[in-house]
């Protein structure tokens, strides 16, 4: 029995969204509750995820480790992971990090975009690296079993990252920078330090990540998933599709702008197209990911690779991860 | 093999404490982290205990659901239980009920001496009940299991609240009026209608409840007890002893006056004892329940009614009260 997992969604939910998720046979998805909001608002937006819980519990229920994916399996659910693409939600208190981990964390970068408390994002000009701050969260987040995602940081504070964390890091949704140098793309010597530390990397099917953007076949995609696999071998390799789904173009403004500037700030977009692009017509929602597992298989993966791309790397990523890190120690030296 | 638990206690907590906890075998602690915190100065608090239970390992844990209680005996350690004196922690947010009660919150009162938003405290001169959120919040704390306590609650609103609750409810400390009628004692008609529904009250060991304060006899106290379990039979009755250990007198100030007023409040104290009472010289601290427990067999206990008193009909109420109420059902239906 193999399991599929996305490893990063941010849409606009609903029960059409979530039965689409059991149509598409996803096991487990990571999905972003935070964006640019403090401690409190993310409560919220976990008490939100509550109700959703209790009002379609046949549909989904909330993951915390890894075994909860076996388990959706076998009810025939979704299992939810919370992640954060920015330290917003843990404020400048370290204690936070503990806490939202109890409240069901599983993923937090370390910045988005911009310079934050800890790490530096892809678009400042200047990346000095960890800060003091950056490297004290990396060890608490290690304790607990919040995984470090530096899917928007700068390079040499990912790097820094990946050498700081006693654990394996991921990126959860981005591509390599050889197919296309997009400023979310991730340059050769990351994604191979990534990968000779067990971390993992999710490829993205937003359009600004793919080459011809919204045109990009399925052909190029898989071919650039087999090259990364050439690289770094195919067992550190998954899917964070970061798909986008049925949102009002006003939520990429909070995306890209929060409440850091009064200005415009079109991100990947342009003042031409600043809104959300469109999903490529091979991947649209998540009932798509038959198409990318049939596009895996036709450049020349086994069926091993296959799933362990669609799913069962992320999955044994997860069992590793997310308990504290003396109990997941306890665990190796039992077995 | 039997267990030791005291259902309230509010020290100054140290090492020292979490030592003593450990010379008393006392197997887990109801301990109070809000008295009129919100929600965040709450989650700083649980913060703290988070560090003390990082730095203390070998004395004390987290305890979350009954079996914490067994574990905690087979391991020499103490359980530790959080519950708040008010509601303030989920402020005018019900889904805040959950949030707390997935942070481990296991008890909450509705009430502290004043009304609040979901009922009445014992120092109102009006008591018209619980209100419209107070039979909101009672039915989501049925819910997700978070047990409501009425300690501090006027007694109309303790009545409704034990008929409106769907699962029993405690009255973790606070002792019977007919010994001595503290304003902080319930009268007999709360007492029979709590014990009538399954719910527990806690005896406290706070000199304000006691007959005769600081120079109450043990002897007395039992007796005392001995009458309430011929009332209500001994197996609705624990301790939750009200230890209010090391703290100076600013702390008294805090819990009786929070923010809710500018003038002085002495609460059971008066302007010639504004304080801390000194504790009856048979209990001043953890290490002293074995008094109790031989006081309890000096007025003719035998010594399953001993053990029940000392722990055991807590933790009967602790494994049917703390888990979600489905999963309870379930259980109970599989047994």
């Amino acid at each position: 029995m193999t399991h599929r997992i996305d490893c990063l969604q941010y849409a606009n939910w609903s029960e059409k969204i979530f039965r689409q998720m059991r149509e598409g046979g996803v096991d487990a998805v990571h999905v972003t509750i935070a964006y640019h909001e403090n401690f409190r608002e993310t409560v919220q937006n976990i008490e939100q995820w509550n109700r959703w819980f209790e009002q379609f519990p046949e549909l989904i229920f909330q993951g915390r480790i890894g075994a909860d994916v076996r388990r959706a399996k076998t009810e025939g659910r979704t299992a939810i992971f919370f992640g954060f693409q920015n330290p917003s939600p843990i404020e400048d208190d370290i204690g936070l990090v503990e806490i939202v981990h109890t409240l069901g964390a599983r993923f937090m970068q370390l910045s988005y975009n911009n310079q934050s408390l800890l790490a530096t994002g892809c678009y400042e000009a200047q990346d000095p690296g960890l800060t003091r701050m950056g490297r004290e969260v990396i060890d608490e987040m290690n304790r607990v079993g919040l995984v470090v995602d530096m899917s928007h940081s700068a390079d040499r504070s990912t790097l820094e990252a990946i050498e700081h964390s006693a654990r394996p890091i991921a990126i959860t949704h981005a591509n390599p920078a050889f197919w296309v140098p997009a400023r979310r793309n991730k340059p050769d010597d990351v994604i191979r330090a990534l990968a000779e530390t067990g971390g993992m990397l999710g490829f993205s099917l937003y359009p600004h990540h793919l080459k011809g953007k919204s045109d990009c076949t399925l052909q190029s995609f898989c071919e650039m998933v087999a090259q990364t696999a050439e690289m770094v071998g195919p067992e550190v390799l998954g899917i964070g599709s970061d798909l986008c789904q049925d949102h009002p173009d006003s939520v990429v403004d909070w995306m890209r702008m929060g409440r850091w500037t009064k200005k415009v700030d079109y991100g990947e977009g342009s003042a031409a197209a600043p809104g959300f692009p469109d999903m490529p017509t091979w991947f649209t929602d998540n009932r798509d990911f038959s198409n990318v597992e049939a596009g895996l298989r036709s450049v020349g993966f086994d069926a091993a690779e296959v799933a362990g791309i669609m799913g069962e790397n992320w999955l044994r990523f997860f069992d590793a991860s997310f308990g504290p890190a003396r109990e997941v120690r306890e665990a190796r030296a039992a077995e």
